[in-house]
């Protein structure tokens, strides 16, 4: 059996599913921040020639579906199984990617941690025998996410500096079953463990501040992690978190710290502070399904193949709110899924 | 290995994990109806003492939760893994249900679909090597989904016939790993094959007729079932699909039949036209994700504890539209998953 449970939480891969392709498509503003050579597509349109952002989204996510697929050098009718998910109300823009591609599909919701969600799921799969050739996918956009969580960007509403903004973008990764035969050139990316989180909630009421919400479950999971896997965090090159911002990565190391786990600086990173530069109008830095999934399938997986990285742990955050809840006086549940990424 | 893959979109458990407890919990409409005699619970209060019907909903749902880990005869600490989806925006009455319990957690939306899903992806997890023992649960509220999906029930607006009726119900399963002891005594029900349904759209645009709109995903999955696990229908005692209601049901009739697969009536059935009567006031028969999830969690186990049914496959339908994608005049995506309880 190639799946094996590590305490409660954990799976530990061997022989591990490979990551055999990945895609990442981004908007203008993230085609003009510090990760902007390495996605595949930026787009300067929002609409992508569509009538709505809600469509948009969607051309994202295909998009960097068919990239991914591409890049991993098979067919998609080869695919036995596709994972999406994104912000919109009943994940729409995930449904309607997967009728374009027609392969068996799982939708998810986990908001900013679906990425994580669905990589998880999907090297499951291909781990256990459910699926030779399996793709995860995930995406959101600015204008329609705003304007469904929050306001339209249009209002120009005055917003704080615990604000995140989120993402215009799409990542998706194919991932393969660990006996699929690897390129014969590159670096082989393997999918080696995985820490499915738990829904914490410590009273954070405030939807213009998701990185304090989401910060004490990423910590819930990074200390499951290491005890489970039995490794410490010296284990990665980096662990990056997505998206706590600004705001949320200094509580998590707060909280870290306060659970006696001290991580260098540099060695954790949060993609919600890399996608954009931290310039004041960028606020506390990205969010969105489309923020993690972007950079870890853009700017890791390149660092991977130049050598640079190793050893990377993906902390995928979402904060499981809803317009509703907020109204309804609800606090905000945050969740985090790890994956790890090995060079082997 | 316990899981191998027929096809491309099926797969076989052998051994098969089981199905180790089962929880069912609805309103009064519902237990008003033919089934109400297999509900573990049935509540008259819409609001179950909540505020809201949101709140009301996560309520079902953690009490079918809970009385799955009941009836399986474990504590919910044991727990390795949770699937759970919903209608709500956001799926919450899922995520805050997770808060509560407290155990790792996967958000999921397939509409009224998400029941197989989750059942698919926790008996993956259990006969895979990932889990011990799983939790799969679903529910939706009438009140909380019709206000969200079309008009508010006070409205009083008229409906037609094609028109389905959200149950307010929840239905939860504790699937455990093929090798967990079973109980002594009782009807072993396993988890023995699964297929994972695509996205087909044949153009149906009418939210008040749902059931059209999922026939053609029901067709698909039963094909490819059929094909893939190499059995003929008659392999089962009862092919249930939820919630396809009576409209839905005449057309996937026609659809098999047209593809050359005729299956006896008494020997298909469906949870939308079981949980009520055939009164002209219940319209085309119940929806929502906790209408095969209570039906199936409810009464099917009970037949098959009765030694009535043997074999069962579970067909759950999904309607993947949401509010915005009818006003932006776009079709309604249609998916279907399957799962097989049998008695072994």
């Amino acid at each position: 059996m190639s799946v094996s449970l590590a305490g409660r939480q954990t799976w530990l891969f061997d022989p591990a599913p490979l990551l055999l392709g990945t895609g990442s498509v981004v908007g203008k503003r993230e085609g003009e921040g510090p990760l902007a050579a390495d996605f595949d597509v930026i787009h300067k349109d929002p609409y992508l020639g569509q009538k709505s952002y809600e469509a948009a989204e969607q051309k994202f996510l295909e998009e960097a579906c068919n990239l991914a697929v591409r890049w991993a050098g098979i067919g998609r009718d080869e695919l036995n199984l596709h994972f999406s998910g994104d912000l919109q109300n009943q994940i729409t823009s995930s449904s309607f990617t997967a009728r374009s591609l027609g392969v068996p599909y799982f939708g998810l919701f986990g908001a900013c941690s679906t990425m994580v969600e669905g990589m998880q799921l999907a090297a499951l799969a291909a781990a256990g025998g459910a699926g030779r050739l399996t793709l995860a996918s995930a995406g959101s956009h600015t204008n329609a996410a705003e304007k469904q969580f929050r306001y339209p960007n249009e209002y120009g509403a005055q917003k704080n500096e615990t604000t995140q903004i989120t993402v215009t973008g799409a990542g998706a990764a194919v991932i393969a079953a660990p006996d699929f035969p690897a390129k014969p050139s590159g670096a082989q990316i393997r999918l080696t463990s995985a820490t499915v989180g738990r829904v914490v909630d410590l009273n954070v009421a405030d939807p213009f501040n998701m990185g304090a919400a989401m910060a004490p479950a990423a910590c819930d999971t990074l200390l499951a992690h290491f005890k489970e896997r039995g490794v410490r965090p010296d284990h990665y090159d980096l662990i990056l978190t997505g998206d706590l911002g600004r705001v949320g990565s200094n509580l998590l190391l707060d909280l870290l710290a306060n659970a006696g786990v001290f991580i260098p600086s540099g060695q954790l990173n949060d993609a919600g502070k890399m996608i954009f530069s931290d310039e004041p109008k960028n606020l506390a830095g990205g969010s969105g399904c489309g923020c993690l999934a972007a950079t870890a399938c853009g700017h890791i997986r390149r660092e991977m193949a130049r050598g640079r990285l190793k050893r990377v742990l993906l902390v995928a955050t979402g904060a499981l709110l809803s317009p509703l809840t907020t109204q309804q006086k609800e606090s905000i549940p945050g969740i985090a899924h790890a994956i790890s990424w090995e060079v082997v």
